[in-house]
């Protein structure tokens, strides 16, 4: 659902505008709030959404409001007052039916609860169906690092197919998303957030939408030939292609698919990609959509503090490699979006100018004083 | 350590002869016995080694016998008798240390301990130090498909330095291994089993001895781009590229490497490619290599039964895609290499002709009756 790879080259000031960091927080969950969420679900709710915002993450962002959560509330696809139940509970594991519960806020409860049986039993597992869209998944994973653990949150895209298999015709798989994050440290944590595609549709919409060709590899036709069109996506005759490329690579883009798809979806029990309905069923929705949930508590197998000396010394030396380029840098994933969330903290979110009318106009007719202009 | 995709190709009668499967394990249990070896743990040392090439990933599979595992124990750097020692034991985690045990064995034994904690907690993680090279992946992450668990393995190199990060002129990564295996129904197991790096080494010198460039994308030199010789990777000039390529899809190969890197190495505690001491030391060796071996019990959560009914569907479909091509047809890892297992067991394991005759030797000198030819 998201990719924080490459860094982001937002230039707001070029295009938008900056909204005050708390301000933008506070509109977005009152936003939620109107449409039924209770306040601590709207505020976590919020917290999730804006991160793509605040971290350069624009596709995964606030975009997203009115295109998908508010439609999924209002249509009743998301159900604002779900209650999430256990359906199973071994300890360390859990077994979470999400009723439909918002997925901005389920995804971080469900890495809280990890954390706290990772605490007990070094490793905590919820294991999520019946969920809805949760946005990036990096600040669900992030989530684990406030308590010093490594977080992991993948999650299918429930029965919705994107990606088709290498040599296949029809699209059976999302394009399932995987984060990790871990404490680094005195350094910015670790932050890997990716799509299993090359690309997630986001990208290729956004491209879509501005009238830009996107580069070689996005995109494949049926002869895995490279197309830079990206309006042959949404026609059907451009594909998705998978982490590692057209060619052979392409096993282990699909392999990470597959690999979500179990962890994250047939583990729960939750909504599939490949089905034999896939076959005669176009545009499914991407309803009961499963997440793993994943938290490893070093502490509760070593002594407290080392993990994360060794940590510091570990993302230390790659951000002390020397670079190729004379007055390069080398980083690693994380770092960039920390920058750009530092600035966005201090100096205000970038918001670009059509986005801002638009969540202004919303704020308007929901009653909701919009986020105000730094 | 291996990467089982694009589907193996080897042609066994073009170049080599077929050895019986049962007498090959036998004849590489005999070798690993003599020296030193418990008889148990030699064939399951014998098992996970030839799968290589009893699947056709014959990068990794008996050709390393000589190479890799005899120096190993006859230099000291794996003992034979070593026992692991348990370091930690919180009920679904497992802390061990390897104590320097063949890897080949000890990941296997590592994974067995996984699913009787996966069997209770409904998942079970060993999470290892002091490893060392363990072969093929895959064959650890099956163990649990036996048990109707899905399997994760993944490996660093320990202090092995490989692999440089995107725009860094030092290697600090090893090619990272990660494997995930999953009872498919009636299928064949899914088994994805992968380098981070777009190939690992052993396809490179492999070309480099055969004479053969290499395709673009596996190697490019200090600007990124693209080498086709082979021998200039040994020479410095030309450097392992991440899976996602040379260009901004890197972040996620190298986002995978450092996973491995966090999963496997730094929550047990084993050694690290990225340390100050990086930044000094030329061809640090791959000792204590840590291990991250994680099984997940679905019938634990649910209703027995129910998640091979459904892994059945979702393998089904995916097999059951309409190809492109007409006459063509859709896989998924795991199945190209159960094929070639099949025919290895049916008609004998392909072994090139120079392996053969090396192997046969290795059995005169040692006193081991050497593997019969079909």
């Amino acid at each position: 659902m998201t990719e924080l790879a490459p860094p982001p080259t937002a230039s707001p000031s070029a295009h938008g505008v900056r909204v005050a960091h708390d301000d933008l927080l506070r509109f977005t969950a009152a936003v939620f709030t109107a449409h039924g969420i209770p306040p601590e679900r709207a505020k976590a709710a919020a917290t999730a959404l804006c991160h793509g915002d605040i971290t350069g993450t624009t596709s995964h962002g606030l975009v997203n409001l009115t295109r998908i959560y508010l439609p999924l509330l209002t249509t009743g696809r998301a159900r604002a007052d779900a209650e999430p139940r256990v359906l199973a509970d071994r300890g360390a594991t859990v077994l979470l039916d999400g009723q439909g519960a918002l997925g901005l806020w389920l995804a971080g409860e469900a890495m809280d609860l990890a954390t706290r049986r990772a605490a007990e039993y070094g490793i905590g597992l919820v294991s999520v169906r019946g969920g809805t869209h949760f946005g990036c998944a990096g600040p669900h994973a992030l989530r684990a690092v406030a308590h010093g653990m490594v977080g992991v949150v993948a999650a299918n895209c429930g029965h919705q197919r994107i990606a088709r298999p290498p040599g296949g015709r029809v699209p059976m798989l999302g394009t399932n998303p995987l984060s990790v994050a871990a404490p680094a440290g005195a350094n910015p944590p670790f932050l890997l957030d990716m799509s299993t595609t090359t690309v997630p549709t986001g990208k290729v919409r956004a491209a879509a939408r501005a009238g830009d060709p996107v580069p070689e590899g996005w995109l494949a036709d049926d002869a895995g030939a490279p197309v830079t069109d990206p309006a042959r996506f949404d026609d059907g005759e451009a594909h998705l292609t998978w982490l590692g490329g057209a060619g052979p690579g392409q096993y282990k883009g699909f392999g990470l698919g597959l690999m979500v798809e179990v962890l994250a979806a047939l583990v729960p029990g939750a909504g599939l990609g490949p089905s034999p309905a896939a076959l005669s069923v176009d545009g499914a929705p991407d309803d009961d959509i499963g997440y793993l949930v994943l938290a490893i508590a070093p502490a509760a197998l070593r002594q407290p503090g080392i993990y994360q000396r060794e940590a510091g010394s570990l993302f230390g030396a790659l951000l002390a490699c020397p670079p190729i380029e004379p007055g390069g840098e080398v980083s690693y994933p994380g770092v960039p979006e920390a920058r750009h969330a530092e600035r966005s903290r201090r100096d205000g979110v970038p918001v670009g100018r059509e986005l801002f009318t638009e969540l202004s106009a919303l704020g308007e007719r929901l009653g909701v004083a919009p986020p105000g202009v730094c």
